[in-house]
């Protein structure tokens, strides 16, 4: 089964297009709670409501090799029927980005992976040779220094776009089995609507809602594709630390539940 | 002590620009042998030709758990006044630099880190905002991809150059604690040239010699600054697999050897 159809098949059933970020700080914590018990308990609390978990690895990795421990046990938690998308930003020389990629598939079992655009195609391609494995490629990031190089007018086939531009194109056209999805933040409305309208069909990662300040409306709005899917909201900060007390995982529930009906409301406005 | 201040001490003390990369994958080892066993006999072989160690990271975490245990090691076994890079390629927002900061230089307590730029200042600030940490900012990298987005030509202050340029331009304007040196493949002597003429001042971290096909002299040449240094050339395959016998910690010398030899004498060509 590819990423794509395990994604459909929980967005149908969960109805939702919600990914909570697993990025658990261990100094966030309610007292007595360790990290792989609050994210059991996250996960336990939200798995009906969500269509995906995305833990980002460096708050693992901060840790050190305990920290891995855990974000493996973590992803064992999770349910076999929902994607589970590493955020590693990962990508490096050919040799040196297969070895990532077993990280991540082989050894910690993830669907997908983020991956940086910068070093090209031979970075790129160890993560999507195999059709099954799906690579969300950051084209637009959420933060605010995204502008510096992102933004940059560049000239490729004789015209000249921004360079997130460029690399959604040329992420499009690597993307011959249907394994790139590209990261898109919500926090830059404008640019998620014109990267849309370059790619009806490609599946768009958006971080930025809640605690990084970006409008839900306008990110479903100009963010779904013609089948109003297309999108994965993540939500971390806002969901994990709803409550830092010891009913932190009911109000993590509540919060990944209010983010999903005001997702779906979105999309019954463009239903009509 | 600043990253610079031991890099050049042992510069002059093992008249040496040579990094050995310990990317050391476990199918490639003498039989009998594991890979801390091999790093350490490698680290012994060679720790009096060297300047710098570069562990890239996910050889490591291709391995799990146990990898990060093993470079955790490995990283305890390099002598303390040889500097350590972790060649990570990191780059994320704010927050989760600052995890992956402290995963690099408060867990596995390495001197410098690769980091890549695509993401912007902000998720560059939180590896260099205490000065005695060093990044390498990757500017034009050793693969044959690199082209796919470095090579592109950017519109910046009135000006159109290859993004690699825009990249090196805006790393000297953040680099106003002389902690940022720049990843400049071997493999582009061109671009090599036209970025140190750009940026006297600033150390590169030169990949590609050795089994990337770079030429050494050209590397030396076009690399290095007017005091004859500033630059770091790092060998990893062409170093730890000199052998595939029992001899591999032997043989690694004489590679180490023959190449730090070799650079010293294009320096002496250029002292003329």
């Amino acid at each position: 089964m590819t990423f794509l159809e395990k994604l459909n098949a929980i967005v149908d059933r969960n109805q939702s297009l919600v990914c909570v970020g697993l990025d658990t700080d261990p100094e966030l914590l309610p007292p007595g709670i360790d990290v792989l018990q609050f994210n059991k308990a996250i996960i336990d609390a939200t798995a009906d409501l969500v269509c995906a978990y995305k833990p980002n690895i460096a708050f693992y990795e901060a840790q050190g090799e305990r920290g891995l421990d855990i974000l493996h046990h973590t992803i064992q938690q999770i349910p076999k029927e929902i994607p589970v998308i590493i955020d590693a930003k990962r990508g490096d020389i050919g040799n040196t980005s297969d070895a990532y990629a077993r990280a991540i598939f082989d050894f910690l079992k993830a669907d997908a992976v983020t991956v940086s655009p910068y070093l090209g195609f031979d970075s790129i391609e160890p993560f999507i040779k195999d059709r099954e494995r799906f690579i969300f490629l950051l084209c637009r990031t959420s933060n605010k220094g995204a502008a510096d190089f992102q933004s940059l007018p560049c000239q490729f086939e004789g015209k000249t776009s921004p360079l997130y531009e460029v690399v959604a194109l040329k992420a499009s056209r690597w993307n011959k089995q249907g394994n790139i999805g590209l990261v898109v933040g919500a926090t830059y409305p404008e640019e998620l609507k014109s990267i849309r309208q370059a790619h009806p069909d490609m599946v768009f990662l958006i971080p930025g809602v809640g605690a990084q300040g970006g409008d839900l409306k306008q990110a479903v709005h100009y963010g779904v594709d013609m089948h109003l899917r297309g999108i994965i909201i993540n939500s971390s900060r806002q969901i994990l630390y709803a409550s830092r007390g010891n009913d932190f995982a009911v109000a993590a529930r509540k919060a990944a539940k209010t983010l999903r009906d005001e997702i779906n409301k979105h999309l019954a406005e463009l239903r009509g």
